[in-house]
């Protein structure tokens, strides 16, 4: 039995986090921090939970935290690069769900971010956490840099294209829209029902965060730079992303619906559905899965990608827990096979 | 042109003023204050407004206020309680959509507000807003307190019956549930969207502040003491109120459509549906109405009747408007005509 | 492995069957009929079934049906009870989730359903499938009627109260709401998004198909005739059911809050909130639980009480596999651990 | 006074068609057709305009609409194309709000909608319904085919980039969404709430009716063929539509804001928002009002353009009485003076 520590229990990741291993046979929370509910129950805060734990929040302890075999942070930015440097060094496993770890560049990370970054030293050792991509590097890591929401759903739609060469890196778009969850559970005006509800927008048009990842990676997989248009949107609705993305063909597309298929084989989360299907946020609500659809309207020269997950999900917690999984050589789909709440 | 003064403009209350007052052809809304956005354009943070209003926010300025016809306080309560004395002094009408002066007993205020009344002299002047009740007495009236969201809801649906004597003014029951509106404009973790939105739920049943206002007022119409249970809802939408009243017969009932429809055949904003009908509350979106059915399930002793109102107009700013109409002796209706949006 | 069949799979019942049953460590699907969608794939149906069933819809055959251990039917009223008979003789256990054995009365079936019951025999021998209440006639049943959702709500909200004879009979209110899958997945306009979103109404207010079956169950365990006024609201959202109950004390209360734990101190799947709190429908969502809370407004003679339930799992398919698992002698609680999804 | 004709008035362009002009100062209507619902009140199927009408739904006749001023054709496809000719023979002028009319092209037409089209002969008379684009025309024609919902959004976002020629006219892609009130008020499975709400998905990726209607518009600003990828989405609320357009910027942009903001600065509806702000759908419901706003993220070669309306207000039934206004030689914003409601 794995023993889990979580570092900021009190936000959206964190009850996931406390949901999905709920029902892992491998794995027991051991310890979950909050210095605001510090002191109180777990299942007081999130009644969903009443009878699986009996646990409250405590202060974060260095000592506990690295007596845990795994430890995740489900924190803010800001928080994991500054706890993170003592826990490896006593010898714990971390799985960073925040943005700390992400981008290799420290300066790059800097301008998105607005501060210095506290410990540049192990961006080269993190390890960014996609196993689609970089499942042997995570079985071996001390620290995984778990994707974001949006770029998770992002690369998953446009690997096949870039793997392959078949779309121009200049002028993709990704059009994204995300469930509010995404903005996690703090006092907001603007994620208030009253500000959101039976409304739509787009947001951060001139530069989202998640933007130099998404490059990055994408990056990474074509070998060479790329550029994207990245426009997030909000929905009206609590779980879910739908990434719509748009690539030019740079010559024939040959058979995309197999080139998905088969770049996908043998993934245990990412499910390619035939073709002339549109996948919906809600058949993967509350699942660790990502699923995808490809089309070529008109038979032009743009290739369509369809993209959705959960956000909290394979676009969180259920993420960290199957980097988790990898790297304590557990079965990968451990926990992890809830299925989508439909309808 | 009536000149009119808003104070606290940056809420929902205070929004949908200017959105109703954009189509009054007698009034003309001259200063709009706001200590948070002074300085800022109204239609920058209500973009449904641009084209509409050419004002600015301003730290709020007695002399200012003192020199409008009317001055709408839309603020929490806690502040028109401290500036209305000297409005009042200085020849100002005012229409509090706050609780300040909905409570004639200062004691009673007191212990459901948590604080000492600030200038308890004025609750006996100030006339209650509620059009069907005491429209000669708003007609005189310097200072009118309007009814809350709920009890204009609650008090429109059990009014006929209170009137008539036909039910026990013990164990009556109201049942209520409102939109997110309801809440405010204010960064709360409880009014998120990821919070409310494909949830419902119960609140303040142990005791909610319209409570002490539905019981003096209700009592008003019975003529003696009525003791309700009032339960409060939150309901996953943004605008609308429906509250579903429970009463007991004390006698034959008689026919309760025609009494309905009897009491309410000259009132503009209030309207009895045909017999068999349930109201809804998007029938009344964006507009000042109140929608009533009465029903008597299985001919027994218990009477149902149905209430919808948009918490936001005749829940609020559409009744402060109407009071003003009165009060400054204009049609009723002018600036109120806005019909529901339906879908 | 228990074989179990389904009768009338395509709608909200049937796929949350198959949701829950695809956890189960000791049931198989092997049949799944619909009429309609004879031929198709379960999963092309409901792509968030992909990878767990390899599954096609059937035309219902008898012969099939009774080979399985246990079939359900997840079909509207009217079905059941033509087919239930012909099962029985071959042998094989049915759960009903429609209403056709939930009345005892045949008489009274017909004047709620307008048509002649098909199979009146069978009517005494159906068990009445609320656990918490027939636990031990489950065990023995071989054919069970699994209770509306409304009913389960207000049921186990009740059920301390008037087994104690603490309220009094007559004149009990049962409010509620449902989200929109109550309704079904057909075809209708009134449960159009459109029509529906951002909109609350109450309906059925001259009376609904469940009051029936509630005072028919609410008499039996106060032991003589109870009258509810019940009133059914519709909730603009997808899942949850949420009662909000009111009694009248006929004596002392007494501790209201010890006497909901005690009674359900050994149920597994009812929940009573400590004191205080009022319960959300999304703790519960996805979930087979019920979770209750009791309070005593001003101390007043009118007691209140609020049940959520999921309406497809407690109040549907979850409390049907719950009703299997005790007639297979299974764990209670096997393939039931689904934890509510919050946020 | 405009004597009025509505044919089809019980979907959704209906009821909106007679919310706006209930309060038109120069219109009123006088017939009001539905086979389906012939001789039952306006106001009973949609309560929201009880007091406003008193008028029935009538069996449709020639000589009766003939009479009218103008006749509104709120119906499905193919319904239009078989009465206009009759009409306009009469001296009816006619605004059809379907698709009937909006193609010049018959054998398009017919592709997209497969059937042949009933009276061609009219095609080159009907004048497309963009007041920004058509005015003169407008002003003139016995024949108005107003634009669908997605075409309007996308057009007017798209306008002043292509009558600049400052994008590519390939490779252009519309990524719009809808609320659900633009599948029309048809009981169909796929717009259920349970079906939609808290949901996301693209739809008619292959190619969607509203295609060719685009493609024909953009071309005819362009001044020669243009290529748009058009991508819809379904959003979970009611009403509004919101685009993201992106396109290939040929050259040097200039001043992109400065240009929308003088493209548009005299236009009644369209209204350009600050540099760096994003329209909400909600900033514009029920308002005859498209908001836009332009953007160059990082400086690269692609525009982002984002575009608001309500699709049943300025995507249908608003810019219908728009083109009624002009051609009646009415002021034309008559009746069209409703604020956008927000929250």
């Amino acid at each position: 039995m794995a023993r889990v520590g979580i570092v900021g229990g009190t936000g959206y990741t964190g009850v996931e986090l406390l949901r999905l291993l709920a029902s892992h046979p491998q794995a027991e929370v051991v310890a979950i921090t909050s210095r605001a509910e510090s002191g109180r129950r777990v299942d007081d805060l999130f009644p969903n939970l009443r009878g699986l734990y009996n646990l409250c929040f405590t202060e974060p302890n260095v000592k506990e935290l690295a007596a845990c075999d795994v430890v995740f942070f489900a924190t803010p930015h800001n928080v994991a690069m500054n706890l993170v440097p003592e826990l490896l060094q006593a010898g714990a496993r971390v799985v960073d769900l925040s943005a700390d770890y992400r981008i290799r560049d420290a300066q790059l990370w800097s301008e998105w971010y607005g501060e210095p970054h506290a410990s540049p030293d192990l961006l080269a050792q993190a390890v960014y956490g996609l196993p689609e991509l970089n499942r042997a590097q995570i079985a071996q890591a001390s620290l995984v840099a778990c994707p974001g929401c949006y770029p998770t759903a992002v690369q998953l739609g446009l690997l096949p294209l870039l793997q392959t060469n078949l779309i121009d890196r200049k002028g993709i778009i990704a059009n994204a829209a995300s469930g509010a969850s995404g903005a996690g559970r703090q006092a907001k005006i603007d994620t208030l029902l009253a500000e959101t509800a039976g409304s739509f927008k787009a947001y951060g048009v001139a530069g989202h965060r998640h933007l130099p990842e998404i490059e990055q990676s994408l990056g990474d997989i074509a070998g060479s730079p790329v550029e994207v248009t990245f426009v997030p949107h909000l929905l009206p609705m609590v779980r879910g992303i739908h990434a719509t993305l748009y690539g030019r063909l740079t010559g024939d597309a040959g058979d995309l619906q197999a080139l998905f298929e088969n770049t996908y084989a043998d993934e245990p989360f990412v499910d390619v559905l035939p073709a002339g299907h549109c996948p919906q946020t809600r058949t993967v609500k509350g699942a660790n899965r990502c699923q995808l659809a490809v089309a070529q309207p008109q038979g032009r020269d743009t290739v369509v990608v369809m993209s959705v997950i959960d956000n909290l999900v394979k676009g969180a917690s259920g993420q960290a827990i199957q980097n988790m999984n990898i790297m304590l050589g557990m079965p990968e789909d451990a926990g992890l096979q809830q299925v989508g709440l439909l309808p």
